[in-house]
């Protein structure tokens, strides 16, 4: 109700011509609602792909599996063109090798939770020993300096869990985990271990994505539990600490991935794309359940529920599935790249990449001088979202559709709830019995209502 | 800032005076959300509640040993008052023996997972044997009537899994579990068995209160699993089935319960009452972390916060955790009675008993005389709440509280998410492992916000 006084206030004092959401609207979303609910087929798409192809990290044979399975489940559902887009990885494989050991002043040894960070190298047989240096920012190893010289930096800054966005608690910790390596590296550290990118205090490893600085040594780089660095350094206060570390990562061979790609033509404005989806990798350890098995059933379903409904497009729905997100984003650019070759444009992109929680927002993002009138626009569609207790917000959407910002489209990101994604994030735990299965398919309605609301009314916002 | 605009326009169109936020109440909302995140006991206790008092149905070993325990709890907050209020409970137990069988035309027996609703007679040792009939409603058993003699009816209306609110689900089924069994006794039925109260398909029973009325025969009344409902339904399409129950429940004595209550003293407005409080009871079968241990624990971590943080309130703040809600509600009733005979003025009452998932809207009811007015006023509040995604609705509050109304009390229901609610409802997986100490914790942080401003505000809506 108080939105609706809103979106007319907006019109009056903006005086743009907006399309006013009508009660048909709100019928056709509440029936998309209602099939997501009743008949639709989220769950047990994710589950199969969850069975089929954990760990599908770009280059490994599970990331095949998926992309297969996933063309299949698209094919199902008769697009009017359905085609994998090549696009170049690179492998990485842990291997069965990974110890990191305290060994305290008494000799007393102590194996940790551990796993390595993605795309770090191993230490090729050897068993890498040195003294343990607790830091908590990149900043504070530059203050170290030249002491780090064959030293082991702990990186130990926790996620801040005061944030109640989990999201801006991992933004604020995650360059630990993403440049420690190569920081450390710069003053002769041998190795770095790094606290995991999680609020809870458990026993469980999360690894992710690291980068090397190409001009600076590469050394290996290690999560360990949150709950082994609080112990670790309450033990750092007292003595010293020498740690063992042992990993059998490395780098693999160039590969070929493919974005999974399946197209519904318009039929007034076939010119005009509403892209939507999720990333197809995940990382080796979990199932990807919801990182981003979520994302991509999301984007599969939604297009399902608003077929089973005869819909019939204005204009051209394609569903995307992006390789390699996780590691090395070569899906997204690839995709861009192609289409600004092709001289496509696209109206909107939507992508999902938050996990499989109960959905809470939209989130907007375009070229700054196009975002305003945006989101003017699109606000008049928020009273239609006010019986899902879904909010609008002006900020980022997603990794893999970013690129396309710069066709001026209105990206869009489908945010859900964020308290309990960190708990399982790039973990062994990232399994299918970790969703719950409406949260999953109130997802994909959302989605869905949000297509056919760009779909139907374009986004004329200069009329 | 769409809902600072809205309030805004409030008071301009209104004429009310209100009195604006102000950038230190955000800040200090903000300090309580962090302090409950970073510091808040919710989890802890409600482990202990859990592992000290599982199953505190009314009259229960375990019931007494809950209200120890959180009297103690509140102890240690030094409150200046804390008391015992008794409320005249009844008891009543299941005992060991559960049992519904279905035995086809061919003799096949196989046996369903069940238990006995609460407060449903049992069968006395002996086996009830009869013929199953399905209805989808009481209306349907009107229609069948005396045709129902001596057979064992089969309550099978599912909660409609497309309404996205669970709650409504519920209250749109559960009139077959609360009246079923007095209805099928009208026309001579031996028994009822009731589908479980849940959208998922599973194997896992769910109890509740019945309510038998007077002047018709009681007749034992069971649960069955949602998934041996459907199977049950199936098999009832082709042929007759006959259904063996046996059940040991049977209501106990009379007993007496406490609603536990502590008190802190208003410096400038003592005699304004602002109550806050969940149940303290649960059924028999869980741990009752979700239903309403999570509950009682955002109460008394929401003084807890706010004492944490030097608060002095100005008016008298009382926690109130009632007994014998899942089975008569003698300790609200009561509550109610013994707080009109001293002539209290219960300013605003706010109770959490919709489980401790994330926090999603703060519903406000009371009098239909003041709401209008109330939602004017709260709503200029609605902004501090923003950053936390939380909505402001006009709708029921709690049945604990619900007495207070008479007193023209602003009542306040703290609504969680509810798409996981009935998934452990009224069972054995009602556990705090189910419960995730982040989205606890924000609820107490909710709930200590919201009393935060009524305290230091107040609610004088017709200044």
């Amino acid at each position: 109700m108080m939105k609706k006084i809103l979106t007319s206030i907006f019109i009056a004092f903006h005086g743009l011509v907006l399309i006013a959401q009508s009660d048909d609207d709100a019928l056709f979303i509440k029936q998309l609602h209602s099939y997501a609910l009743k008949e639709g087929k989220a769950y047990q798409w994710l589950d199969t792909l969850c069975l089929k192809a954990p760990g599908r990290i770009a280059g490994s044979k599970s990331s095949s599996i998926a992309e297969q399975y996933m063309l299949e489940v698209l094919q199902s559902l008769k697009p009017d063109t359905v085609f994998l887009e090549p696009c170049e990885t690179k492998s990485w494989m842990r291997g069965s090798i990974e110890i990191v050991e305290t060994i305290d002043q008494h000799g007393n040894r102590h194996e940790l939770h551990t796993c390595a960070l993605g795309n770090s190298i191993g230490t090729e047989g050897e068993m890498i020993s040195g003294e343990c240096v607790e830091v908590l920012s990149l900043d504070q190893v530059d203050s170290l300096g030249n002491s780090l010289k064959d030293k082991i930096v702990f990186f130990n800054r926790p996620m801040d869990p005061s944030l109640v966005n989990t999201f801006h608690a991992y933004g604020s910790a995650v360059d630990q985990r993403v440049w420690g390596a190569s920081r450390a590296a710069k003053y002769g550290a041998k190795a770095v271990i790094v606290r995991s990118m999680t609020n809870k205090i458990d026993t469980v490893p999360h690894t992710g994505t690291l980068v090397y600085i190409d001009s600076l040594p590469k050394i290996p780089a290690m999560a360990i539990s949150t709950l082994d660095a609080e112990k670790l350094s309450e033990k750092l206060k007292n003595e010293n600490i020498t740690i063992n570390l042992a990993s059998s990562a490395q780098p693999g061979a160039a590969s070929v991935n493919y974005n999974v790609i399946a197209e519904w033509r318009g039929k007034q404005f076939p010119e005009e794309i509403i892209l939507f989806g999720g990333h197809i990798d995940a990382w080796d350890m979990g199932a990807g359940a919801h990182d981003d098995g979520a994302g991509c059933i999301h984007a599969v379903d939604a297009i399902n529920i608003l077929l089973a409904q005869n819909y019939l497009p204005k204009r051209t729905l394609r569903v995307v599935l992006f390789a390699n997100e996780e590691n090395g984003l070569a899906g997204g650019k690839t995709y861009a790249e192609n289409s600004n070759k092709r001289n496509e444009k696209h109206l909107a992109a939507i992508e999902s990449d938050t996990g499989g929680f109960v959905p809470r927002e939209l989130s907007f993002d375009s070229e700054t001088s196009l975002l305003i009138d945006y989101m003017r626009y699109v606000n008049q569609w928020l009273p239609l979202f006010e019986t899902y207790d879904l909010n609008f917000k002006q900020a980022g959407s997603g990794a893999d559709i970013n690129p396309l910002k710069s066709q001026g489209s209105l990206l869009i990101g489908l945010r859900v709830d964020p308290q309990k994604y960190f708990d399982f994030h790039h973990t062994k735990n990232d399994q299918i019995y970790n969703v719950n299965q409406r949260e999953l398919e109130l997802g994909a309605a959302t989605m869905a209502s949000i297509i056919y609301l760009l779909d139907k009314y374009g986004l004329e916002t200069k009329n």
